[in-house]
């Protein structure tokens, strides 16, 4: 049906687009990498480790639960170690290490993070505690733990912060990519955030690598905790550029605070759609300016978003 | 391969963690719940039964259109019946209620729920109307109906909203944190909203549980109709947090209102990225002030963002 | 267990509802269209024919990459083509051709976009370069092509952009679609975007179908290129109704710019959270007020976002 | 880690003679063919059809069964009709018809197919009532309809034999196959087999094409009723190769009998492991001899198999 | 395309049949039923757990085997019961018992069931070294365990077995055909087979229900251990059918022996194709007689199948 | 629900089980080996490879036919080493080889197989010839490359035959057991069969591993090409324990033929159920004795089964 020659012609010339050599788009010779899929499951299994009661098949566990909990355990040892080594063997550190070598190593990262895990545990139940306290919507814990994104989001986090920790490349930033697919809410593993924190509807939320959040705090969706503009970016890796937000901080939908210095003060509320890229005091209150302009009258006035609560 | 001893002490100190009473977290003997797939499964047949000749298999339904849907509908009906068991089974009204009266229950509200199926649809075709009306870069309405994923928010909203009026818990939630997931507009299926609702591209949209919003209203992504920060919110629970949009109000993209007590008047634009916590009357514009700073001269000037169309 | 005549009852009236011949949610007799999840799949295939190194099996490749690449082009050549010709079917200018016409013409289109699968491909490349340089958080280009979603936006963009041109209608929009449930990011595919566009994070981008973007443009989440609103929107199809952004320009989170007259000259930076609708000189610098309350002292004052980099 | 060099000379090789033309086996420009998968899809729902009462989802059918029954009725009229098209398109008697005419005469085979479907399922009723009387092991019809494979052997081979006879190529014979494969039942769909039939166990059984079985009749495993032997076979297409067995005629496991000619009088009992090819008259009993060696005594006598009931 | 009217009159004609009310095939207010795909899940996990180190998921249970075991049994404990519950439902003495009285009973025989699991173990392990001693060509114990079908069918009627020991009805049938549908070997689960079973290649072999086989018996493919036909055969229920195989018999292939009072004496060897219907004496060699006709000479003579071993 | 000192006593006892130690039934130290599913995806790989025109996508290969078949044959090279692999690994030759020899060795055998793969195929292609020259019911090629299951089977052992030469162990067991599952019909891989082989319907056909089989031979369902009875069989390993059957030998359904030292000669045919353990002269026709008895009269008489065409 098709016309032979035609198909040819386009073909060829695909192909000899894939053959010119000195573009990294057309390198084939990738050495092993980790499986984005797995690292998800994974992920989805140290989830279930987290809630264990709130998870299928609870109706006949009088017996099994610990022999379940113990099989889920043993895989996720087992198989992040294999995603762990892949990992490592991509950065420098490592680079030409003998396999053996490395396969410890991932063994002894592995076994690291979950020796951190009841830690991860006793964070994420403050941040539901914090949901619940905070949203009048919420019917019950349990409906928290399995529908709101914003706790899928923060565990997410957690788990793939302390693997950050562990200098472990690439395999946090699948994890937490994972939830931002789900959720449209962007925390990168490298942030420091303590506990009981909220986060409601979430979708738009960033928080970047270098941030640093304190007790009690709460985000609300579109906020952004960004660093200020990085073009030529690779020279700025490892720089602290995003900002600090210091305890019981309330920042409303839409605000964007940017910069390394940047400190938004305890107990200070944000209002939405802020731009912020300075200091803010403690206590303080920030809003933007609106102009409400009345299309009979032609007059046009300020008006202010008025005394915010936290 | 892995060192069998620390191994052990590893998973100890999680079986550990499981076993300290006193925590939510390591609750087990939770009482049935709604699940969450099954809710999702019966969402996308309601959405086919909203539009029964956009989905596949239309093409040898000359007979059968009627039966497809007979035995769609009677699929509902016992599988969302059993749902709704599980879930009114949680609420306070129902607990300790024998099995059988639940069950009874759970049937009528969940035929009462079809009965105001055919409402449902016809304010459903009132915003696909309305969405092709506003969108000069749609097709058809078929384009709309299977690509747009306002559609897909309202629709999930509209089905949910009726489960809510009749107080079923849990389930308006999971259908529109499904409907969230996919398209990153998060409707409250509390909220009440008229006719020839219009919602464009939808990112980062929030409307809140007890939001109020009249005909012919059209609101742009990354909009918040929500409440003040509601800390300590369950004393909140039932209170109105959020505000009333009035009939043919235009919300530019990310604009934040807030407030119980906040209403925009009919015939409003509210222009991007506003934030706004107090009313505004019919008919007005609003918008927020920008500062443009000539690098070369070093002069700052303030802009206004004109005169907005509805 | 139901009372049937009930049943009867809810459903009749659902099916009465069918019945009501004017209304176009009832309409049945649709003529073929695309199917959906076909597309989604054709894009992934063109995705990974865009990378194709950086995909599974690559083990074992040394002989047949080739091979594969080939199999990979000739099914979608082959699936691709059946879907435009259900595509052009729909349009005006191809309704009442015979089949063998529309046939041939579908497969002329799909020949037409592979041949300028190179383009694409160069294009992409200078993307995910920009997206290194521009993120100090990135590990290496790998990670960039499997991880971010910035890339699977543009990527997907750029591939229905070509398809766009070619006059096919609804495929491009289900393509930009699939990416924007994905990652929130919605960039419509009439936009014209040239080369080494970096996205950041992404969630809430809106990019309208008459937008233009110049080179070296960097886009964070949360941003608009929208149009004013457009109610009674199918007069205004065709026209240029979204700005233009020239080259090097940086434009913060939560920006919304709008407007088919609005030009944002080279070099500039627009501030996050600014909303602007008229145009903005080169080399200009774009930031909201904001109003910042001391809640101890009363005092309120302006604070500029000061000098933000591009 | 393969020498490139040797991988290369062993799949040229084989491509080699993927390239020598004049062997069928290397044939690639095949006409379309009846999809095996899609064939046993179909016969799975006929199946159904027979027996609708006593597949899944029947808790809930008190309204729908008769719509379901419709649906899956239009479903197999639909697709049988494609596979029949694409088998018709073989046979000689339609080679090079028009496109139209094709798919009129695969309507209208189907439709003459179902209009046959109560013939059937009164023909399949008498051999479940057959099995249950001939079965002491029968817990109840149910029983015997879920999980004896002696039934779905013949229930697929009287579905087959009616399009057999409406002389639809291939598709019956994968019909009959597929019960073969998963009850070792070999029926050629152009037996002529009455009702009352009745196979114990089955495994091994062959009932050749041109076969005709009566009434009540008996048949256990490894059973033949065949041709001889039959080399440079296709001469003998058409012709009558197989026997007769009229009614009421019990056979006993392992028994062969063969022969175009050879007919099994009424009321017969043919002993296990007979092996016939000519003619045995009613009411009488075959067996075969078997010797008894004693082996202290080293004494050796003929035993009979005694008088065999039917 | 297709014309409706013959529709009608074809779907009317099916569907008139459906509603002749004094056929059992028309049945649809069938009680609950075990259900099959999930009867032989259960008997695949109860494979698992005989032999627990042969599958898959063994490289990283020095830890979990227990706990996964744990989890097997008590998957099999819940599922298992539940099935048991839907059987017994269907059978005489249950009939009208009130729910809890059947779940207390199904848990009963299913906690019976189990208890004798070390048993059936016991009795496997002595069939697979039969096995191994009686083929040469088996390369070890893992090979016979993993492929040979012999073992396949044996263990899955050693469960079935202990099953209708406990009178529940169906499950096992329904266990013992799914290995028949795999294997072509057909053990009724009413059989008593002693220890070290050895059955080699094993398609067509048939072991009726009453059947009694004593220890290390040798049997081959197409070998019928059967009844003496049983037309009106439910009055036979409960009756000794079958024949009785004494301890260290082999039985050729295509033997079939038939009847209630046939015993086979211990160490004697059946030849193949024997069909036996009367009692055999210890020690002695049953062998059929053939028939060489020389085609040139035109002489006949009978042949003997000589001495056999056992 | 159980009572739970009830289950914990039945699992005690089934743990205890596991534990006793002297058991291989226990075993779970076990070392690599192959996959069978595994190994199953590979051999339908290559019988795609070795009929490639006669499966599906074949419709727009006119381009790619040779790409797929280079992809399909590096991916069964790929994965068919690391299975011979897993599998010398538990042949006595090669435990505690290091690694790297193993897999270079696997390697060489893999591609040695395939080196063999042209003559598989052309053997495969006589075997279809004489199918289709032997059955009058079949309609062409097509129909038995894509129906029959004795193509299926002998097509099997072909490819399972050149890995037993190449002294593979496990492997080729498994791949003909696939085959065996399907079909009812057991070839050993170490069987060798010359051209133009004939297996009609097949259902119970056995060939044991040192059988010889000429060309042109045709053999009918429920054959078996045995052993006499191997009771401590190990002692026998490697011993021709199979017949020999000469050129154009036509064996009719049931017969069984024992023996290492049997030899069918050329031209012979014999009967069904005839039992054979001594050799046959070539040219003969050997067949059993029936007695016929007249049920009437009380006569009995042998009757012949006549001259049998081969």
């Amino acid at each position: 049906m098709f016309d032979k020659k035609r198909v040819d012609d386009v073909f060829g010339g695909i192909m000899a687009d894939y053959k010119e050599k000195d573009r990294f788009i057309n390198t084939v010779e990738i050495c092993e990498q980790p499986n984005s899929d797995e690292v998800r499951t994974i992920l989805l299994k140290l989830l279930e480790l987290v809630f264990p009661g709130f998870y299928k098949d609870r109706f006949y566990h009088f017996n099994t639960l610990e022999s379940r909990l113990n099989v889920l355990l043993e895989d996720v040892l087992y198989n992040l170690s294999k995603q762990i080594e892949c990992a490592i063997m991509q950065s420098e550190e490592y680079k030409g290490s003998p396999c053996n070598s490395l396969e410890e190593k991932a063994q002894e990262i592995c076994l690291e993070f979950l020796a951190s895990f009841p830690k991860i545990r006793s964070y994420i139940e403050t941040d539901v505690i914090a949901t619940f306290d905070g949203d009048p919507a919420a019917f019950n814990y349990m409906e928290i733990i399995l529908a709101y994104p914003g706790i899928l989001a923060i565990s997410s986090y957690r788990i793939a912060h302390e693997l950050y920790n562990l200098n472990v490349p690439m395999i946090p930033r699948i994890m937490t990519e994972f939830a931002h697919s789900k959720t449209g809410i962007d925390i990168n593993p490298g942030a420091k955030i303590d506990k009981y924190f909220f986060i409601d509807h979430g979708t738009g939320i960033v928080i970047g690598e270098t941030t640093v959040i304190g007790k009690n705090v709460k985000i609300y969706q579109g906020v952004t905790l960004g660093a200020l503009s990085t073009r030529g970016g690779q020279r700025l890796a490892g720089v602290k550029r995003h900002p600090t937000i210091e305890d019981n901080v309330t920042i409303y939908s839409g605000a964007s605070i940017l910069g390394g210095d940047t400190v938004i003060g305890h107990d200070a509320v944000i209002g939405g759609n802020s731009f912020i890229t300075s200091s803010v005091e403690p206590y303080s209150r920030v809003s933007v300016k609106n102009v409400e302009h009345d299309i009979k009258s032609g007059i046009e006035k300020e008006i202010s978003s008025g005394e915010l609560n936290g």
